[in-house]
């Protein structure tokens, strides 16, 4: 069992896993490094973990379970740069959207090391040390992509160590996680952060008129299109092939729906109305959305946006 | 000053109107017609108006207002089948989501008549004579579109009308309102109905991987994907211009950030994904949604989800 985990990068997952440690295991010991020294700050106040050290190799030493929580793209230097501090026994980890480049890159960083990459599917559109909290991973999967060949002991421990934080682990491969992904979330990501940068350069319509009326569907896509940009543009950079293969299909999808729409054929258009509410039935039961009508965004008596206002 | 209106279509919106009526204009008398009896039965359980009649001339029959709450492509004969019953100093008025075609349809199933075309932008994804609430149009937009030379008194009446139900009245023409919505409503819903559409058609991701996985963004597009299926088709297939034109912006950034994937072209994904935080913080402090994560969906501490579930 993990008796020491060391956290690489304070931003919502990292400051959230200290957090949910101390709630969840709180006899395991915890130190943290993060490049920024403003966010080493706020993480030492916000007390996000036990020790804030001043180099990754410091943050590392003697941990049994370091995982790196930096942008997809950061990963491979981050764990050239704490290597001198791991032990030979330590289980690498890390929580990045994509996982084949991520555990390619953290093996190469990192020859000989047990490497057990691993994938949250929690967040919010919040980042940075203020943005955590111990409970983020309730409830929620987290996805464990073992390489091949790896320690099954090792794996083990990344998956019990994930259930403690309240998770639902699943294992799969690292290539079958990337199609996954790309489809339940890089691809929604990519269609929002399009269309809100559409909207916003219309000539015809305000950019006011298009926030005044975005209750009418516009704003759900705005919240996913507010989250971090250099978090996203590393998921884009890492998962190019699945997130390709995914928009291409959708994009198909989008011109016969245009196709429909050009020639007045509504029944085509009926049929796709009427069969995706099946999938939203099941998110539902399954516990992963709210059914309240907005999600509880505005309570009928209008609580939740006053209380969003304070 | 309205005393009596009438209402055609007792569904979301029709029943919302009957249920804020009696709440904020307690002495205006309410009648209202359902072409589907089990639907007049439940709105007559639920008290959605005063009455109900067996006949649209007979619901409408002495009113002074008459709103017409039924599927975009079906307001032409709603009014046709409502005419024999209204009286000549009546005002025609409408919730549909597209303007120029409703507003044309009435005028042509009503010669004569003073039609004052309007559209409360507010909704949820349920619908039907259950999923009305009196407090559906508070703090919401509700814009309404007269027709060119319309008598001012009879747009200040309707004007008056949705203030007094708690909404925020704006007056523009119908076509700009076509292009605005097509924008920050239709185009979203076109997107959402389509990637729900793409996501369950996959053969290597399945239809349970896909409900699993949405909190990474997914789920979000699911709640409007989940609208009413007639009343959608409906919307495409009346205000198809300013929808094709919409859409065929989105489809030229989405080919470009496409292209910014495909060369690994990460500054470009950078650019958009940085300033499209810009229109969600203009949404938040509009009061048009709510900043907590998740919108609330899940409290911190579980308790949305629990509600939902119980």
């Amino acid at each position: 069992m993990v008796r020491h985990v060391a956290i690489v990068g304070l931003g919502l997952i990292g400051g959230s896993i200290g957090l949910a440690i101390a709630e969840h295991l709180p006899g395991v010991v915890t130190s943290a490094y993060d490049a920024d020294p403003a966010v080493r700050r706020r993480a030492a106040e916000r007390g996000l973990v036990g020790t804030i050290c001043e180099t990754a190799p410091e943050a590392v030493r003697g941990a049994d379970l370091v995982i790196f929580c930096v942008p997809v793209g950061a990963m491979g230097e981050a764990a050239r740069e704490a290597a001198p501090g791991l032990s030979p026994e330590v289980i690498v980890s890390d929580v990045g959207g994509s996982k084949k480049a991520v555990s390619e890159a953290l093996a190469k960083a990192l020859p000989g090391h047990t490497i057990v990459p691993a994938h949250p599917v929690a967040g919010t559109e919040h980042c940075g040390p203020d943005a955590g909290f111990a409970t983020l991973f309730q409830h929620r999967w987290c996805i464990v992509t073992p390489r091949a060949g790896a320690d099954p002991k090792a794996t083990a421990s990344v998956v019990e160590f994930w259930r403690a934080l309240g998770a639902t682990v699943e294992v799969m491969d690292a290539e079958h996680h990337d199609l996954v992904l790309a489809v339940t979330s890089h691809i929604p990501h990519l269609i929002a952060y399009t269309i809100v940068g559409t909207a916003s350069d219309l000539e015809q319509v305000t950019r006011s008129e298009v926030i005044k009326y975005s209750a009418g569907g516009f704003r759900d896509f705005t919240r996913i299109a507010a989250s971090d940009p250099t978090m996203w543009r590393d998921v884009f950079l890492n998962n190019r092939d699945a997130v390709l293969e995914m928009l291409d299909r959708f994009l198909t999808d989008l011109a016969q729906m245009r196709e429909a729409i050009e020639v007045g054929d509504g029944e085509t258009m009926f049929d796709l109305f009427a069969r995706t509410r099946a999938i939203r039935r099941g998110i539902i039961e399954l516990g992963q959305d709210d059914a309240r009508p907005d999600f509880g965004r505005a309570d009928h008596n209008g609580d939740a946006i006053n209380r969003s206002k304070r």
